[in-house]
């Protein structure tokens, strides 16, 4: 009964995050006529009646995915529920609900659960998403938080990650790796306080890097103007692990390549003032750095006409021939072959 | 930015599990035109277009709801599907699709992962739901699993907690307190394992409690019996922490009492005799031993003769008005108030 059932041992990290969802689901088919779409995208689609559901989940586990020493609760609370809601979104659907499952550890009083449900009550109102459902319960060490986010979407106007064309334009959303860089504020600022205590910094400067980090919004505003624009974009994904990593998702699903132009990758003036002082490149802080919650989708190059001159979208390249691969062309016109470092590449 | 921002702490322990998410969801309102049913039943209810969506959502932590040293991954993946789809069905609806997040710990080998996909794989064929999303990540220690399950109903057929009317007959389908004494076997097996790795028990006898505890089943089957017998229960509720427990639920959401009888009570005779093995009173843990996954639910006195001489039904009860309470009557005929105790009153 407690013998040792599985001798042949492989390390996870032989097959990455992607490559093992992919490995344990290769043999999972699609029976139910309601599923549409499955596990691969950004969430699953569902149909029921004349609409279809969009389902997404996530769950964030306390010292992997968020750390308590300089994340307060309410803003974690909201965070949890946005990066979900960020799923939906990227499908051009509609968030409506959430569920919370919630499991602590004994050193957390039941103050500490009100705020952490104070933020997610405050994502609810702002977002217009009710609460259905969830649970709480114990952990053995920490906070864990699941997610799970459902939205709507007409029959038809779901957009995948598959879908785009060779010739379609890749745009992004707002500005890219602001999200990292405050990631950088907050732990250099948690290792002064180990030393120092009582110090009391002042971050003013760095408030739209933190803010980025801390209480990220998903884009539903950005469904809201593509619909007003009449612009269906041909394929889409939300950027959490980086620029780089969603254009080679949506290349590999699409089979397309890409061409991804350096000079074009929307930054903030404060990243680039932040990669100075942390001494980083900020293109690779932007390919790689993650957790911007902004869309990056593809358009026929007929929809131009109608973003163009918008402030809330970049063109950053187009996309190509699937032989001709994915590359991102540097300032210094180099074509260098685009790889999906996520966070590995700045550790 | 480090400081205590909650200077007040109350223990979590004083308010329950029900309590805490009841408290802690007090200030939630539903928004949405879909959202029918919210936070406070076994599962939340969506309608999108003619049909009703139905979703439930479970956190599962190694070391608080299951101990690895003997469950068996296959096992532990099948059960995590399972108890989910149990609540899909205790809302009198049909399960469709789940989502599936696991979260382990540097330990775990891709073949540990393999064989929890097998028992996911193996009960989403029994049960015919797909797996339509989720996704995997590191944990700081041991194993996490988070499952989704959405299932759908016709508007107007789900069945809640909230329905029982004074003189309505309470029905529990097969029998119950196997799934807890076979947690004991286990448990006991354990500690012989710790003295002596070399000993290899006869665990036959006990084959029956073992499979409740280890591998349960969700009552599919019986919601598609009521259906054929046209009996549509007043409320419904699956058995996951202990009939007293669940009992109360529905009192407490249909606003009426109870009268059980401990004689009506379904034992299986492995269920009788493993309590004499374990010197545990066989009433008590039917009432407070749970996971047994058996629907509770109530129908009116008219619908007696549908079920009346089934096998897989036995009344144990009827509702009685508020004021009157709810009891237990024993074999001896003394009333006593029914207390939901769970877990506690056997530890």
């Amino acid at each position: 009964m407690l013998e040792d059932k599985s001798p042949k041992k492989t390390e996870l990290s032989s097959l990455g995050e992607f490559g093992l969802i992919e490995h344990l689901t290769r043999n999972f088919s699609l029976e139910q006529s309601t599923s549409v779409k499955g596990v691969g995208d950004d969430a699953a689609i569902l149909q029921f009646g004349d609409r279809q559901s969009v389902i997404s989940t996530d769950l964030l586990i306390e010292g992997i995915h968020f750390d308590l020493s300089y994340v307060p609760l309410k803003h974690l609370g909201y965070k949890a529920v946005v990066v979900n809601l960020s799923d939906i979104y990227a499908m051009n659907a509609m968030a409506t609900q959430i569920t919370v499952s919630v499991a602590v550890s004994n050193r957390f009083p039941l103050e500490a659960l009100e705020e952490l449900y104070e933020g997610i009550a405050s994502a609810c109102a702002i977002y217009n998403v009710d609460l259905v459902g969830g649970d709480t319960s114990s952990s053995t060490k920490g906070m864990l938080i699941s997610v799970t986010a459902i939205g709507e979407v007409e029959k038809g106007n779901a957009v995948y990650r598959k879908g785009a064309k060779a010739n379609d334009l890749l745009v992004v959303t707002g500005d890219l790796g602001a999200a990292y860089l405050g990631l950088q504020v907050l732990e250099r600022e948690k290792e002064v306080y180990k030393v120092n205590p009582k110090n009391q910094p002042d971050l003013s400067m760095y408030s739209y890097l933190l803010e980025r980090q801390l209480k990220p919004e998903a884009r539903k505003d950005i469904i809201e103007l593509l619909q007003k624009l009449e612009v269906r974009p041909t394929s889409m994904i939300d950027i959490s692990d980086g620029l780089s990593s969603e254009i080679l998702h949506l290349c590999k699903q699409s089979e397309v390549g890409c061409n991804l132009f350096e000079e074009k990758i929307p930054l903030d003036p404060t990243v680039i003032a932040g990669c100075e002082e942390f001494n980083l490149d900020s293109s690779l802080v932007a390919l790689s750095g993650g957790e911007d919650y902004e869309l990056l989708f593809t358009i026929g190059q007929d929809d131009y006409e109608k973003i163009k001159g918008n402030p809330n979208f970049t063109v950053i390249g187009h996309m190509t021939e699937a032989k001709e691969g994915a590359h991102l062309i540097t300032r210094a016109n180099t074509k260098l072959k685009l790889e999906a470092q996520g966070w590995n590449a700045l550790n």
